[in-house]
């Protein structure tokens, strides 16, 4: 079985493993651990525990659990006290204060959502992304990285992790064994780079012998990546990563999204340019219609129903299964 | 198989099928659904849910899972804006919430938790216990019941819940096709009482053709049932299912525990007087040493390690499985 390796965290790698998950492949999801916002930062606050919120997306993305199961995982309470917590959240860190684990956690979490593949946490180090803006301002965790408005007036400069944040071993042998390894779609800064931060992995990467594939994102992120065409984001990536052309496959999405959608998420961002019609970049480049249709979602905010641009997990997956 | 059930809840249920789980039994848990306090409390109260927590722990005491998911479902919080609720809690009101029914989600926990056998609400109604007191003051609820000051002050007169509580039907079909019925240990108007005020189940009770087993309590609660022997324990059951000798069988210890731990339970309650050196009662008597040595528990209250009066559940299934 072919041996296809994710890395990134959130949405971006819940639609990619949703997809992948029907197939005969062996699927291990890196995901990032630098998120402490919402539900996961609370956790992380008064537990003391790793950021659960990112895994538990890939969890549920990979089960094959009665959909209640996947309902309960991603409940959010919106009443009492336990307002804002999500349940799957609270499920994989209170069983990581119950082990002492995370890895046992998930391994059990693993088996109730009866999941294909694996979930590894790309570091099991309790990290916080430090983001240096170019007049020298300095921005801790990814909450204060979501202040657009001054991350847009300033640009970022450069990021880190602290360096003890050690790689975890499952995710350097997966990326070592890797037949395929997909990195994206996802949140250039918070979802992306933060992985490639962590000490070993970007070089693991580099030795690894996978194919390399980028999925492009549909949209750009107001303040973090306004004007990016498709090449400015990977070339971001491989700066961080220290290699250039280290992405050997290019995924982008060739159908626009009704103008009407691009005008409501005007205030998040515009859609990715491709940018691929420059010559000799070198990528080998594969465009075609990944849109899905009519995904809805209650958002946080304003508690309205409203359509998203957003990836088709099904037209992802065969594009990528031809690989 | 012989068809095994018992009614009751809280610790007592919980004793006497950690034990029996290990004989080739078919195990049915009655439980009590007036539980209005603490953890369990705060969840009715703030999500409208049925009473979660004698549920939980008969599903952990039927539990084959590992060790640590039953860790995971006794545990409780004792940080965050969630100290004071139990995990196991939380996780059954929170699938009753996401699926809209106590009976799936049941049978979920069932599954994930691995149990031998099944556990039965005795009614799916919200029931709120209503207790007279002999100078006619009328008390709400488990917790007002829990002022053993005015309780021992004035005696109760008469309880009930409300008639709208139904009984569940799977209760009434376990009743009904059971072998041997276990009632108790537990507390009398608490735990077992209240199993026998919703309509139908007494009946159910009287008509079944099971042998009918009264475990009896080791200790007597202060201000509920101060002075009571064993045989006073009995006929208060019998009045309120509404026949007299309808046990066909009395279990009970005769080993005295150590004075130093009954002085410890003096604020409590004292040990139950067997009692059943008086002709012409009627019921098959059967006496052992019941007592487990060295029980220990952190307590709520104190957060000091204590050793407990308990039954020992093996001691106990090995007399009930004689039977």
């Amino acid at each position: 079985m072919k041996k296809v390796v994710t890395i990134g965290g959130g949405t971006g790698s819940f639609t990619v493993l949703s997809g992948l998950k029907r197939y005969p492949l062996d699927l291990t999801a890196i995901v990032t651990m630098a998120d402490d916002g919402g539900s996961t930062g609370i956790l992380r606050d008064e537990f003391g525990v790793l950021p659960p919120g990112d895994l538990r997306q890939c969890l549920v993305a990979l089960s094959d659990a009665d959909m209640v199961m996947r309902k309960l995982f991603t409940h959010r309470y919106t009443t009492s006290d336990l307002a804002g917590h999500n349940f799957g959240n609270l499920f994989i860190s209170t069983l990581e204060q119950v082990t002492g684990s995370l890895d046992t956690a998930l391994d059990l979490c693993g088996d109730i959502l009866k999941i294909r593949g694996r979930v590894v946490p790309v570091t099991l180090s309790k990290t916080q992304l430090v983001t240096e803006l170019k007049n020298g301002k300095v921005l801790h965790g990814e909450t204060e990285l979501g202040d657009y408005q001054l991350v847009s007036k300033f640009g970022i400069k450069k990021m880190r992790l602290p360096p003890k944040s050690k790689p975890n071993p499952k995710a350097l042998k997966a990326i070592h064994e890797a037949d395929v390894i997909i990195v994206g779609p996802g949140d250039l800064y918070t979802s992306l780079i933060p992985n490639f931060l962590v000490s070993g992995i970007a070089n693991a990467f580099i030795k690894s012998r996978a194919k390399k594939v980028y999925i492009a994102n549909l949209m750009n992120r107001h303040g973090h990546t306004d004007d990016f065409t498709t090449l400015d984001h990977v070339r971001a990536l491989e700066t961080t990563i220290g290699k250039k052309n280290i992405f050997d496959v290019i995924v982008y999405n060739t159908k626009k999204p009704p103008q009407a959608l691009v005008r409501k998420y005007a205030d998040e961002g515009e859609p990715v340019d491709s940018g691929l019609n420059v010559r000799g970049h070198g990528y080998k480049i594969i465009g075609a219609n990944l849109l899905a249709d009519g995904i809805a979602k209650t958002t946080k905010k304003d508690s309205v129903r409203r359509t998203l641009i957003r990836h088709d997990a099904d037209k992802l997956a065969r594009i990528i299964s031809r690989l």
